[in-house]
């Protein structure tokens, strides 16, 4: 069944103790369709500038994104986003934020976006979140992101979005500061009191956990021996997610636990390469092989 | 199977931001015997002093622990360790060590705990642990703690004892500091090259993993939502860890991987009490049915 995602493209410059990269491809939209390609031809919702290269567009089209929610606005520059991390990846620093076309995204989506069946909110205001949302018809399943700064400055959006969405993603951080509780478990179990059916907590290099209508499943991460770039780890965990939900055409527990592994493959790749240097050139077969291995780690 | 433990008793005084105890019963060879003890009753081996409480000994019988191999050194104290934890839990401040009898612990295995097949060395000097070992006859698996002291100030002693041991057991910091190597997967594999057939590297709230033989399998924690006290947690995940694998009788794949899960149950009674205040009281029929919560969370 169809999936739209709605969220940002951008131009990062990122920092490691190791290398960095300048202007290269990132975003929120941008990082859960690279991922979630190989389960499904997702169709993106998303705004850039003059400045957006062709070959970003290339990249895209060919690994299978629908780019007709793609929206080039004249005159304007795409989003660039800075930072850097920390040795211990833990900490990250933002170095810059250029909003551009972002201060006046108003996602529109085509008229054959609009009976998606699967939907994911990526990381963008809530109110462009619900206003991206607003044009699905009828979707089955619909998944938010959120960030640290939208639960600070735009608390009654988000509140308001909780209400119309099926789940929410969120990592420790975040979840700590939206319940003001410590212990996640306590934490998720809050999200859920606020609207959304499900919650799925990631914890990083520490796996991620899934909460909701009876369902709890929880996860550790896949061992990574090389870190190279964490960036776009969550994003790609989401694509994984929603890809193998709406390939599979259905968010039953068995379809969700499984998603989890999927979702965790796909970080596994995002992670071993600046951009989607790494993410970018996995084929389904990468992922059934890396599923398989990450089966095998958690299986008794 | 029998299953010798052989390590420290205290006396500790613990602070958290919630409460505190003051010489409280702990030490790493009692908090294993109590959460191994469901399963199989346990041969310990330690020295306290005459300062020692009737009642501590009484808990620890009363439980099934075996104490013929419990040395009472006349004229001698008990060991007493001080600690205080950050709200968040993750750091550990040491107030105070008093080694008292333990500057002259040497183990000896009463003559009917040296055929024990199972054996576990709780932290303590690797020399003294190498002592404890020898004097156990044929052993079919044994296991060692160990801790940053150690690693730092005993550190060819340590590396002549993981020559002889079949499993370690870690947390994350230790591994990092015994390898040198930041990543936990190429901290394990390190490991595995310097003898053990078996690695066990604990995460706390994160999880553990089991890594060595062909076999890697990854779990996360049980979901405790109200921690009262860490202390002697992961004394306890060895408890359960090798109480389950003595009284199964064998070091299978299998077997290990299960053992794993009774690790993580104990270790959760363990962190909803000071002291044994709550695992001391628990049940086989407890631990089954946190194991099967368990099971529900990590199975797909």
């Amino acid at each position: 069944m169809s999936l739209v995602v709605i969220g940002t493209l951008a131009y990062d410059s990122v920092e490691t103790a190791h290398d960095r990269r300048e202007n290269a491809l990132g975003g929120s939209a941008m990082y859960f369709a690279v991922a979630a390609a190989p389960y499904i031809s997702p169709l993106l919702v998303g705004a850039v500038g003059d400045d957006w290269r062709d070959e970003d567009t290339e990249l895209l089209a060919k690994r299978g994104v629908d780019l007709a929610g793609l929206e080039k606005v004249a005159g304007g520059k795409t989003f660039r986003w800075g930072g850097r991390y920390e040795p211990d990846w833990n900490t990250r620093h933002t170095t810059f934020t250029e909003l551009n076309v972002l201060e006046t995204f108003d996602p529109k989506l085509p008229a054959n976006y609009r009976d998606a069946k699967f939907v994911f909110l990526a990381n963008a205001h809530p109110a462009v979140q619900m206003q991206g949302l607003s044009q699905v018809e009828a979707p089955i399943f619909s998944v938010a992101d959120t960030m640290n700064l939208w639960i600070d400055i735009a608390r009654t959006d988000l509140e308001a979005l909780m209400q119309k969405i099926d789940g929410l993603i969120l990592n420790d951080e975040e979840a700590r500061m939206l319940t003001g509780e410590d212990n996640l478990i306590r934490a998720a179990q809050k999200v859920l009191t606020m609207g959304p059916k499900f919650v799925i907590l990631k914890k990083g290099e520490h796996g991620a956990f899934i909460m909701g209508e009876g369902l709890h499943f929880s996860l550790p991460a896949y061992p990574v021996t090389e870190v190279i770039d964490p960036t776009g780890a969550g994003d790609s965990f989401a694509g994984g997610f929603m890809g193998y939900c709406a390939k599979a055409g259905n968010h039953s527990p068995e379809t969700l636990k499984k998603a989890m592994l999927h979702g965790t493959v796909a970080a596994s790749y995002c992670v071993q390469g600046f951009s989607v240097e790494d993410i970018g050139q996995r084929t389904m077969a990468d992922y059934d092989s890396r599923y398989n291995d990450l089966m095998q780690i958690v299986s008794l």
